[in-house]
């Protein structure tokens, strides 16, 4: 096995290269991933178009990437699980396990997580695009052959997905609200529909995600911006949404939703805000009874994901719009920066 | 309007006649509904076949039947809804709104509800297989025009499956098994898989049985008294499933659910049993910590159910076997006393 | 029995009147209670001071008063309970008890519901600061020997501090803060060290409601406005509260208490707020993955407040500062106002 | 420090010995732990007067216990918490973190779970009746100065109540029973008095246990063979307990549960049964729809058991009867055999 790999490393704004890099040496309780595919998160964008995510400010070259999937190339000894030769995917969190969170089964808000490809350390944890990656045991799930390495490689964002459909509590039966058209958005979208939600809509001002968004499932797509709007949402609902799920991360869309939430109606943040405080009418949570709660990354929710993906449950190949050699790894992030016209752009390492 | 009407009286042990009686007449809060269409539940075969059902036994003729479909006749004074002319399905619990259970929103366990045909009281309340039926206003749910007045008789024992399933917690990713094949095993099944079941298994010691659950949707459906039923278990779910609704009413089934259920896995009991007592093995609810749910009748389901019939997100029409006219009620409850090749026998009373 | 009554009416702004008024006559399902005393509320206040309550403007000569506890004095036909000379405390809110929110165990937010004492109808509902008052038999919850006439008159906003730790799920084992230490304040710091909150803590600026705070149970009482007080949330917690109550309706308490929040904790509004917005920092809802919930009034919680007085886990008695006699209505209203010195002012009806 | 302990090791039935063995040497992630105080167990009772605990037979002399509290004595390399010399109390169960159970917060259900003093493993896994002690870092909690070492050692029942609570959902203003007066049974009392149950009876046949029940806090202690049992049941709760803890391990206790729990009420079990199989009235748990749900050692309760014995919520002295120094662990043992006159039986290590 050669000891160098190729790797997309981000050395500043705009400025990806793919560089010839030591591959990583096993560890106890690691194993040693042959990246087949990455996909391109919004993360990933905006380091690579701001240099930096929220507060996370790139201060080193760093690895791009955590939507991945490969194979198990190498393990340490002890590690029973996964084996080598098995086609996994890669859970970008590493948990300590043993912190008061991850002991409550919150390991999304464990205390020690390193998440690969993010500026959130210092130095940046590099990530999955690069032939190979050294990740724990515990990170890697095994891919039925139902699942593919492109599908795979969507795992991740529809864990996020899955993730907040559970922060809402059980969908079944439900009419839901999902604001915003991005991947993200859509992945929502289609998690509750296979999930019994009996309305799913989506919101959007632009017309082609709102195209896209009814093409992958949504019941009805709306224009948030429409004079009629309210009227629309009445005529859909009733006295309103139990379950708004706010994956755009724009201020309007949020205070709309406190609008068309049904009393005793549940609002998931999942969009990231720009702005360090947004105004909310925070009389309407109290007078009519509301749950406004923030969904992160995600919990415990691999195995179920993979279940709904190779149970046919739920289709997210529309999603995938185009795939790029690593060698055009930074073509890839330059599409995926347009967003229109696409929603997940990913690399093929192989 | 003539003064009378027709209705199928129970008069004794399989002595079903049509008899003219009167047509009851409006009290305060109440309406009078022309009944379209009536389903045939376990219950009706009970008292047709043996004269009671469980512990309440037949002591005075009545009228049968409480799935029942129709349209809103005449409307008492203050009544603003439903409005006359109105298609609707019949909640046959009338519960009081304000006992206590009422109050935390378990009206299914109402202190003081009245349930249509039934004998629970003395003398037994008539029921819905009669062409007109007097319920209180809040008993109407009005009928989408997508329900027809076959699939809105389905309603109830559709209730019945889906608010077994909300006893079950969320059901999204979860890998779930329904022991006995019969109606409300059937619906449960289709319930479980729109609401995001990922492996729905059916188990039921009869061929036929098991081809109609996979006809309507369950995953696979297996034999209980085969020898490698476990194996198949294994198989299916690695490590058991998460949730087993127990519609059979048969001990076998019950002892078999705590062997195929996953550690922290959650049994519901949906169908009732002959004997007053089951032996069971608790230090395995103790040790693997599982959970234990009984489910009676339908909570406050009925919205929901409605829309998840209009919506398509299931179809419940392969589940109607065979519809009579209501001159001809007692061979539809010989047929369905039956069992085999029917699952739901109805009348129609139009 | 005197066909008239005397009762504390507001004609408008701090013009209240003790008026004679006809004894309400019984209409089905209803009972006529004799007040005995009555708890002088925020609303009560702020109709008297400024002629409206929120949104809700005085248009006509009202009663005031929602917190009271009475004799039961006749009952209509058909009543079977409460029963003639039952001594009662009053839910002043009447539900339908058959609408969805209803059915679903939320009757606070009833559709249909009608409150004593409030300008929401148009004319106002008259309230219960009148000798003789007329209530649904289901809003009557009787007063065992324990309970005295004041503290039963307590039971109101009990109920609101009850319905907010429900809302927050279950306070056993967690840590908590309340911010505002007026009387529904200390009520929610009361009820969570019952319930098995390990640390109590209250947050007020002013230093005379600290005192109070401490002396009705609160383990420590903190100055929001000093320099060091996140040190000594530190200092006190470790990571952060579990739990927060916001009681204030004060915007720095809330936005202070996003600071104070645990990762994955959950805050409580129950106080309203007179702007109409608050801006508040969303990005820590998402990525500390809070609950920010509403709680309004009072759900299904009057057995277990009742319950919790009578045993003597909780003790109420230190809250009542001043009982008045009906006659100096005016007087009363005057010092709740003042709110310094004072927790709850009570009218004694007899 | 001396190369060799002393420690109380099991040879075979009744045959007990203080041997020396080999101090523990440090391995990665654990810490050394100089024992101070440990409590004795039915466990540990069990595998003294049977050789056998359950389905799990003693194959080999091992060193008993599990309840033990300690001061850490070194710290392998990279362990920072907890330091050297710092009091702590050892959770005994060593889970690993990273299986699917662990991940969702039911850590005590792991996979791959190590229990100190227990013959579940071949050969047995070495106890905590020794001088010094090796586990995790992870398993050790800090003991402020309020909980000594004796106080300390009653932890890991009293977690073992905590979760029983927990598993039942909020306590708080609910009736609650407990069936059966040994220290587990106590333990739940306390806990549910200091949660905020409203009232809290216990059952024991033994009139000793019910004044000690009393004693501890119970608002009320009755016999369960007594005739008029389900009299004094209903004339302390009304309609029956809301939630009853079985904790007598007693076919009978968990029969009668089933007769004097309210509808939609829960059950819990942390008994242990003789008989692999009970008979129960599964149609009660069906029409009344209650929940039965086993409860097995501590979930991730430990901070919270920590916090409420430290702020003097709960008062756990009492319980501890009698104190044996090691070189008597024998006879501390038969003591705890008698179980008369006794609750909790420690040795002190020091």
């Amino acid at each position: 096995m050669s000891k160098t790999m190729l790797a997309a490393v981000l050395h500043g704004i705009k400025d990806l290269r793919v560089d010839e890099r030591p591959v990583p040496e096993l560890e106890p309780g690691q194993v040693l991933v042959r990246v087949r595919r990455g996909g391109i998160c919004g993360s990933d964008v905006h380091y690579f178009q701001e240099g930096r995510f929220g507060s996370f400010a790139v201060t080193a070259p760093f690895v791009l990437g955590h939507e991945v999937t490969g194979e198990v190339w190498a393990v340490s000894d002890g590690v029973s699980q996964p084996a080598v030769g098995q086609r996994v995917v890669v859970n970008p969190a590493r948990q300590c396990g043993h912190c008061d969170y991850c002991r409550s089964g919150r390991g999304n808000l464990c205390r020690n997580v390193r998440m690969l490809g993010s500026a959130s350390t210092k130095p940046p944890t590099h990530g999955g695009f690069s032939e190979y990656l050294l990740v724990g045991a515990e990170q890697c799930f095994p891919l039925p052959p139902q699942i593919d390495d492109g599908l795979g490689a969507m795992l991740e964002p529809f864990a996020v997905a899955l993730h907040a459909l559970k922060r809402a509590g059980s969908v079944a039966g439900k009419q839901v609200l999902v604001t915003g058209g991005g991947p993200i958005g859509l992945l929502t979208a289609i998690a509750a529909r296979a999930c019994g939600a009996t309305t799913v809509a989506v919101t959007d001002p632009e017309a082609e995600r709102r195209r896209m968004a009814v093409q992958v499932g949504a019941d009805s797509a709306l224009d948030p911006t429409d004079a009629s709007f309210k009227d629309q949402v009445t005529a859909l609902t009733g006295d309103g949404f139990d379950l708004l799920f706010e994956a755009s991360g724009a201020p309007p869309a949020l205070k709309q939703a406190f609008e068309v939430v049904r009393r005793g109606g549940t609002l998931v943040q999942i969009g990231v805000f720009s702005a360090p405080e947004i105004a909310l009418p925070v009389n309407q949570l109290l007078v009519r009874e509301l749950q406004f709660v923030g969904s992160f990354r995600y919990g415990n929710v691999w195995e179920e994901a993979i279940r709904l993906v190779a149970s046919g449950r739920v289709n997210l190949q529309p999603l995938i719009s185009r795939v790029f050699p690593l060698r055009q790894a930074a073509d890839a992030l330059a599409l995926a920066c347009a967003k229109t016209g696409v929603v997940k752009v990913q690399l093929d390492l192989l």
